[in-house]
């Protein structure tokens, strides 16, 4: 036997188990998806100190591999982050079960009476990083819309996903539900992503979490449909009747409130009308930004000379690209060719060009004199997210628990046939 | 170059064609669809003669094929079908635009307004069988969507399908929206299917209408997302609770009203408890169904044996399996085995039962006291539909203009940062 089988036998039983226990969770009341999530988060306080020692573990592994600074301070857990990820679970505890909800219903002249009601999709899997706080995430949203969860977290973050993992478990089961609504892949074989992306009838739809060999990999092997989550290429565009002020702080925020977030402006547009292009250029440069300026806008002192491949990057850190383009039709068509459909800002006072703006674009959110750092399901007031979604079939923007279902009719008559 | 290369090539000039004019018809006004449809319409009438003679060049190709009558009878057109594709068109030229639709806004503390407003999808593929009229309805719920439409039809309707979309374009020209919003396959190479099932990046999503053999090319093939639209095995289950009179309207109108579409049922379910069952079964036979029994109901004079492969299956006939089974439970797992999450009915007049019922089984539409037959967009009033999905992502149940639509957020503040 190959890697391969292996894997494909491993996500075949752990799919056929997912399934079994969709059908339960699906019929779970509010209250039992409460308490495991309750359950959990209590779990998670118990058996800090053996999360911490498993994450260590991890650590170390990851310094061994070489990692990245960035991507070892996404690994690492400590106390407080420890406190986030159980706060997290009791809000997603607390937020409103939305299975069962009626979303809409009429009645027709023949006297049917018809409800259109939410249901879960069934079962879930999540491809992610080495960020072991996406287990708690993403195991909570799953079972709060009550579908069956398979999570696959990157390789260095094994011993810390598992040990999160346990302590869901223990809330599913003190809740009477069944403990593969949320599995964890055990393996760091490359090879179990493959046989989740191509696990038709088994997984309803993967969630991919990550950066571009991620993003990559899934597009290519794909078979099972996709929740697109793409990188956040965020534009911001200063129109020709902008207010000044606002371009500043609205500017300013984007880039460096936190870079490292998809919300993050990476690209700034200037109107060549708008006459406080250097201004903004140069708070940027003193709020300690690199800025890599096209054409002419290079001239301004402290500014380095944009290469072609700055449009259309995500520099996820303290950069921004910058370009004068010809008003809202120039920054549209910048946009429609660089950017990755997840949120873009237009600065003005001039409503017509606010239209054209939200018309010519097609972005899951755009924003008009606000900064795209509110790209967050939680300041959407949605509650927590897996993510912005960038693709345009089923969930799109901020995924919480509500993208996460599906719905069904219901249908009562009275003995009533179709003439 | 072999014909797959050929596939290929030609399904991507018209995926580019496509993706272009998905960007204006994204930005057509209510107006100018609606006079597309309009002119289609009305090109429909004034071309009559031509399209009747290009369906007959289809009708002798089938005939030459050997096609079944059912098959030359869906293929055929006369001037009373003509006339009801010309109506369906003006139905849907007049159903309200679902585009720039504001589905939800609200308040943030903050002071941003936040709106989340229908778009189109983008680009649609529609594979179908031979059947001019999905030529019409199909095109025509794109455009009213601001979708750009490729359509591939089956290959015997291809002179009837290339006349009506001849007709399409001309109320495309008229209205002054790119010709390119609907396309037709222009080639009987099965390749071409294959070239849009592959089609990642130009076409969006795949819909299939058509038998098994359609549906299975699909699941293997496509790399694209697709709204799956599998076979209506349609269930009614008759309680021990059941009103006898309501019981034997319903069931003879779900089976008998017509047969050939996909909202017949196809299995009828007794309740051992249910005492009406014979009676019922000898109305069906009276009625000229062929009945299908298993174990001690096949020894009801007229009916005949079922074989295990009747259960699961999608007759469009005037025959129908039926099996006795324990309960609501009995008939939620039979279902659950056999059906194609389609239609379900139950006849209870037990709110409980019927509550069971509704919540044990997941088909896009769940009938209580009511005719599978209503399984329908025009019967739930969405306006005409290209099918029902039975897929459980983006579109589920009838799929009419509104389900071909995707949304987007728009936010609104004033110079709004985030803290």
């Amino acid at each position: 036997m190959t890697d391969h089988d292996d894997a494909t036998a491993l996500i075949a039983t752990m799919g056929e188990a997912a399934r079994a226990a969709a059908v339960d969770l699906a019929q779970a009341t509010a209250e039992q998806k409460r308490a495991a999530l309750i359950g959990a988060a209590e779990a998670l306080r118990r058996n800090q100190a053996g999360i911490l020692e498993a994450n260590d573990k991890d650590m170390q592994f990851g310094r061994d591999k070489g990692l990245a600074d960035s991507m070892l301070d996404r690994l690492r857990l400590d106390a407080d982050r420890l406190r986030g990820i159980e706060d997290g679970m009791r809000a997603v505890a607390e937020q409103p079960d939305p299975v069962g909800e009626v979303v809409a219903e009429w009645d027709r002249p023949n006297g049917l009476h018809i409800q259109r009601v939410r249901t879960p999709i069934g079962v879930i899997g999540v491809i992610y990083e080495s960020r072991p706080n996406v287990t708690a995430d993403a195991g909570a949203l799953a079972l709060k819309s009550g579908n069956a969860v398979i999570l696959r977290g990157g390789s260095e973050s094994l011993h810390s996903s598992q040990a999160i993992h346990a302590c869901m478990v223990q809330g599913l089961r003190q809740a009477g539900l069944p403990e593969a609504a949320i599995q964890l892949v055990p393996t760091r074989d490359r090879a179990a992503v493959t046989a989740m992306l191509q696990a038709q009838g088994l997984i309803d739809v993967i969630i991919p979490r990550g950066g571009k060999g991620l993003v990559g990999l899934v597009q290519q092997e794909a078979r099972v449909p996709v929740f697109a989550h793409l990188e956040g290429i965020c534009h911001v565009y200063v129109d020709g009747d902008a207010d000044p002020d606002k371009a500043r702080r609205v500017v300013l925020n984007a880039k460096t409130r936190r870079t490292g977030i998809c919300g993050a402006a990476e690209c700034l547009l200037i109107d060549r009308a708008y006459r406080g292009g250097p201004a903004l250029i140069q708070a940027l440069l003193e709020a300690g930004v690199e800025v890599r300026a096209d054409g002419d806008l290079a001239k301004i002192p402290g500014t380095v000379m944009a290469e072609p491949d700055d449009f259309g990057r995500e520099f996820l850190d303290m950069i921004i690209a910058v370009k004068l383009v010809d008003g809202v039709d120039g920054a549209i068509a910048h946009i429609r060719r660089h950017g990755s459909q997840h949120t873009e800002a237009i600065l003005t006072e001039n409503d017509a060009t606010a239209q054209r703006f939200f018309a010519g674009l097609d972005s899951a959110i755009l924003m008009r004199n606000a900064s795209t750092q509110f790209a967050d399901g939680g300041e959407f007031g949605m509650g927590a997210e897996i993510g912005i979604a960038t693709g345009k079939l089923h969930a799109r923007g901020p995924v919480g628990a509500e993208q996460l279902t599906s719905f069904k009719y219901l249908v009562t008559g009275d003995g009533t046939i179709r003439a």
